[in-house]
């Protein structure tokens, strides 16, 4: 050990350091730093959901989001856990072109929720927000009452780079909000990629948001919307509009009697209202009880329940099986190569493939 | 070694046997039995496919249809020689509802083809055929003049049980008709499943069959075939048909005009024609041929061509990943399990999806 030197006076000589202050407690320092440091455990947020408390469901929901792996774990640990507490809901999907008034409608719709007594979630399903940083309910200002609304609870979209992955994290805090105690669970689309069809697989209940005359209808049978469609509201039935919404709702009719009888032993319904206005609001909550006790009588609410559980499960585990081959490093060398055969017609499609799934393996 | 018996006369003796009388040669004999058991080599079916031997040319078909493992290397092996030959073609799907009369339309517009020098073959994508034993060109009879031509090859759709199967063999059996020189391929098929959609995925152009006011437009629209079609060709335009024809052509038209424009930067036909009275087939021609000069001087054919392949390289990878997933013992033992979990509610989509992959690997 080095002998403890001398003072020495030299120009580079430093004073010794002082002893902190005794007013400083260590004791509270060690409490300080421990504060800080502390990350909430599964235990406490689960047993804060289940309690109603909004920050640690909204804690969870970000370690849903997150992409750091511990952060994935525990996410998995608390959802498991407020399994037993979920499931006591009814989800239901919105879609809608923009300008079709999806905002408008959900803050009216939203508010008679809860002046009727029900806790409401709004989720949002936009894989497009991660470019477009939010565009749906990123601007919570455009539903000024319900951001308010003690027994509401907003949640924009979380971004992602595939759909798969926006709609697995929403799907995951559907779960948290109904442990959390919301009974009604609102998840917003708008008409991106596949977004419809994904919202449409998480949902008991599917609502369509149309304008009258906006010629879109084409688009929507083409993309398969209307025929997903448990109810469709013309909204913006007012003033001037209404006789063209009336005469919309007629077409509408008549279009859905094209489709064949649902499973569900539901028919599709067609209403109107004005969000603006806050008519009609209450029409469409109707609409969905009385979905709600036909499909709960004849089952089918349960049986689909499950079969999106089956739908999710199998779609998780062929987009797992796709990422990580095309993500093997082999892969990504020898893939290029082979399109490359293929194109000089040296190699069939077939053979290519066989070639790569062989070296993958 | 046993000593030779001695000729021992009891009850079960039996005289010697005798030896072969000279008349018959061990040499012939030997030729016979080799003749028998020979296969074509695969070098040898090469040279008559390539030669336009049609007998080779169904052998080689055969080989592909095959579920053998020899046959599938064999068939490979084959298709790899004659990609050098292939290619040199315009590849049509026809597809229409039963009764729109596909079998007329084809044998009508074949013959056609055949009487101006060209070399027709018509396969069949039926995923369905396996169960109702070939319903699309299963009956060759009712092509009763092309069956006859020289210049014309029927195949009926291959047997398989899944569409990807059904479609894999057509596709290679395109490469072996090229390649015994047929310049103009028909694949026909029916609206079963995705059909269409794998059709439209090894053609050059796709044509789809109507009728006058059989109330199937919905339909096609929902199932994405119309958006698909390159010309839409009205059959049975004849007799008292023919009004409603003429006003079924303005209505295509229009509706042809709600889509955005095609990638291939040309835009679909509507014509009329009456099969049986061989009325209207070669303006079909006609608009196949512009069809063709269009997309060869933008180089849409040629960049069509190589999507496709690339489509089928990245299909066959992903549905072997699948089948080789689902088919693992491990899986088909747990999979029934994790999915009791999810229905309990004891685990999520997510996390049993996690569970089968780890195990699996």
């Amino acid at each position: 050990m080095a002998k403890k030197s001398e003072p020495y006076k030299s120009a580079l000589h430093e004073q010794d350091g002082i002893e902190p202050p005794k007013t400083f407690s260590s004791n509270s320092a060690k409490f300080i730093k421990a504060k800080r440091k502390k990350q909430p455990s599964v235990e406490d947020l689960v047993k804060g959901i289940t309690a109603g408390n909004i920050t640690d469901l909204s804690r969870a929901i970000t370690l849903v989001e997150s992409t750091n792996q511990t952060h994935t774990q525990k996410a998995h640990d608390i959802i498991t856990d407020c399994l037993p507490y979920a499931n006591q809901s009814v989800r239901i999907g919105i879609t809608g072109v923009p300008g079709v008034g999806k905002s408008t409608f959900i803050e009216a719709f939203g508010s008679y929720l809860t002046s009727i007594g029900r806790k409401v979630a709004v989720l949002a399903v936009d894989p497009s927000s991660s470019l477009s940083k939010g565009s749906i309910l990123g601007d919570k200002t455009r539903m000024e009452d319900l951001v308010k609304d003690k027994n509401a609870f907003i949640r924009p979209s979380p971004s992602g780079d595939s759909l798969g992955g926006v709609a697995r994290k929403t799907r995951e805090t559907i779960i948290l909000c109904e442990a959390a105690g919301f009974d009604t669970i609102i998840i917003e689309t708008v008409g991106v990629g596949q977004s419809e069809t994904a919202v449409h697989s998480m949902v008991d209940f599917f609502l369509l948001l149309k304008l009258a005359g906006a010629g879109d209808e084409l688009q929507g049978i083409k993309r398969g919307i209307i025929e997903m469609a448990d109810a469709i509201v013309i909204n913006k039935a007012d003033g001037d509009n209404l006789k063209a919404a009336k005469s919309a709702k007629v077409e509408f009719n008549r279009a859905l009697h094209l489709y064949p009888e649902k499973d569900s032993g539901w028919s599709p319904k067609v209403s109107l209202c004005s969000a603006l206005k806050q008519e009609g609001i209450s029409d469409v909550w109707d609409v969905i009880q009385e979905y709600l006790k036909i499909t709960s009588s004849n089952r089918y609410f349960e049986h689909n329940r499950n079969n999106q559980n089956k739908f999710w499960l199998l779609q998780t585990i062929e987009e797992r099986l796709k990422s990580d081959f095309y993500k093997s490093e082999k892969i990504k060398k020898e893939l290029p190569t082979q399109i490359k055969l293929v194109e000089e017609g040296k190699t069939t499609p077939f053979a290519a493939a066989e070639y790569l799934l062989k070296i993958s393996s």
